[in-house]
């Protein structure tokens, strides 16, 4: 084993004292969870486990078909899903919420009526303990304990810092599982959130016995013959004007290649394989005939500046948001709407 | 500035010796070059330039457009260009050879007659002293000083030991050259040659100032309108038989979207996304009706065992051949052979 040289994150004193002294964990994540979401609770619970400590992790979407390789995976329960198996949110002392930082974005926002929705938004009111891990933007100051690091290219390294911090040993399966945490979030150290602490991380993960090989043919080339069809027929969309590129996905799209709206990740992404492309939008249709849109930008071009004039939100380079319109009126408006800040 | 952690790689002590005992350098690296190549021939110029050494580099073919942000591309001279500003080979006393170990890779087998060629070939005959720096399998015993590691994921991995060695300081321009090298022969960090070291040696680099995003912005997504075209021409022509994907580009194709060979570089790999496709094989038809094939499998899979029926070769999940006949023919011989000899 090579010696440690990382990380230098340093987890608040009080979150590794709190994971340390508390029994019975809820580990919960954002709803449509990526990579980094689900690896990261994967990784901690791995690390409670070990420890003697009890964790059930929910999440209210299903994890996506390119992570279904995670060591782990299958211990994720929907909400539905830990209310068949008899279990009650009563019996667990804390709950640990990984990748997001506001109750809303585990789904307790949702209008559908789930008993252990209903159950947790009970038990936060009336004061349940909670920890926050996460790298994203502050929505609010939610959380008893909160680490919230937006400077950290990936929830994954918070959470490795942390078990290391709790004298957890690394096993192969939380390796594997921060690495695509690290993997996912950095675009397989391509976005520019990839420093040095990066690298010197997945050099440690490497040793305890990942393959970037694997990982990166597990969670980039796992395409399923219908989402390779979608792709193709993203790829047919393109419009492109300047320094701009849009491409779309139609509800009939998805239905004749049998795909769903996870399946379209990564696609915005493909017209930036040209020099001159430096912002690139997909928008795709929803059942209810709006849009949901996906943007990029190279540089310094700031397109979340364009999502919030939408009401949505995201980082410089990658943001998203929601369009009350149909296709064509969703592409028009944002083609103002970037004349318009002139970014 | 970060301690130092790598690399392991011990470079031959003699290979040292001789980089820092002689004074003028000529620097050759292989026909069509690429970021390896180029890279590590530009960073052990700057390092043997910091020791008051003289180096011309020398290249049969010019730099591939992907290549121009590389600090000192611009020293980079063809074998004309270094007859026409009146250098003679007899000048220099030291032949380095970069990332290939064979006379024939430089392009001195080339049938053009020209003059620093021609003198180099004498000199080689007459004994000039030459040492090797690569990573590719031996073709031969060629050297007088050979530092050949094919277990190792760049040339750049060798010649920044090399440089270390040497004592030189580190600059920026020879950081980004080194880690251009690194990302052009991982696939930024994605095959399965991306081990812990070079995973160190990047945090290194990272740490001497090179941009992660702005290396792969400039090497993998900076295809010309031209480029991305045929790009998308060449998607079209995507044939599928189980895990077996073929793709062609013509001459035709070239002309239309005013691109050249060059600008075919990871087409090959695009049916990959697709889990079930564990082969994909690029055929690019030359000008003389002959064609080239580019072969890239992942696993366990050996294509360089399909290349070598074709009197190619290169790696296990990357080869190379060439075939007397059109594409269409080509493609029934290869899919031939793969049946026969059932990889």
């Amino acid at each position: 084993m090579s010696r440690q040289i990382g990380p230098k994150l340093l987890p608040p004193p009080e979150l590794v004292e709190a994971l340390l002294s508390r029994d019975n964990f809820l580990i919960a994540t954002h709803v449509n969870p990526d990579g980094d979401a689900i690896g990261s609770c994967l990784a901690l619970s791995d690390a409670l486990n070990s420890l003697g400590k009890k964790c059930v992790l929910l999440d209210k979407h299903p994890i996506p078909a390119q992570y279904l390789f995670l060591p782990g995976q299958d211990k994720f329960e929907t909400f539905e899903a830990f209310n068949a198996s008899g279990k009650k949110i009563a019996d667990f002392d804390t709950l640990v919420m990984v990748d997001c930082n506001h109750p809303d974005r585990i789904g307790l926002s949702t209008k559908e009526l789930i008993p252990a929705i209903e159950e947790l938004k009970r038990a936060l009111a009336g004061g349940m303990f909670t920890v926050v891990i996460d790298h994203h933007q502050t929505e609010n100051g939610f959380g008893n304990i909160r680490w919230i690091s937006p400077e950290t290219a990936a929830t994954g390294m918070l959470v490795y810092a942390a078990i290391k911090k709790m004298g957890v040993t690394i096993t192969q399966a939380i390796a594997k599982n921060i690495y695509t945490a690290i993997v996912t979030d950095t675009g397989n150290f391509r976005f520019d959130n990839t420093n040095a602490e990066v690298f010197r991380v997945a050099a440690e993960l490497i040793d305890y016995g990942v393959s970037s090989s694997e990982t990166y043919e597990n969670a980039f080339e796992s395409y399923s013959g219908g989402r390779f069809r979608l792709f193709l027929g993203v790829i047919g969309t393109l419009w492109i004007d300047g320094n701009i590129a849009v491409s779309t996905v139609t509800t009939k799209m998805f239905e004749e290649t049998s795909t769903a709206a996870d399946d379209t990740e990564a696609f915005v992404s493909f017209p930036m394989l040209m020099k001159d492309i430096r912002i690139a939008m997909l928008i795709r249709e929803l059942k209810d005939g709006t849009c949901k849109v996906s943007l990029r930008s190279k540089g310094a071009i700031d397109v979340a500046r364009v999502a919030e004039q939408f009401n949505g939100g995201g980082h410089k380079n990658a943001a998203g948001c929601r369009i009350e319109a149909g296709v064509a009126e969703a592409k028009r408006m944002l083609l103002e709407k970037l004349r318009e800040i002139n970014i």
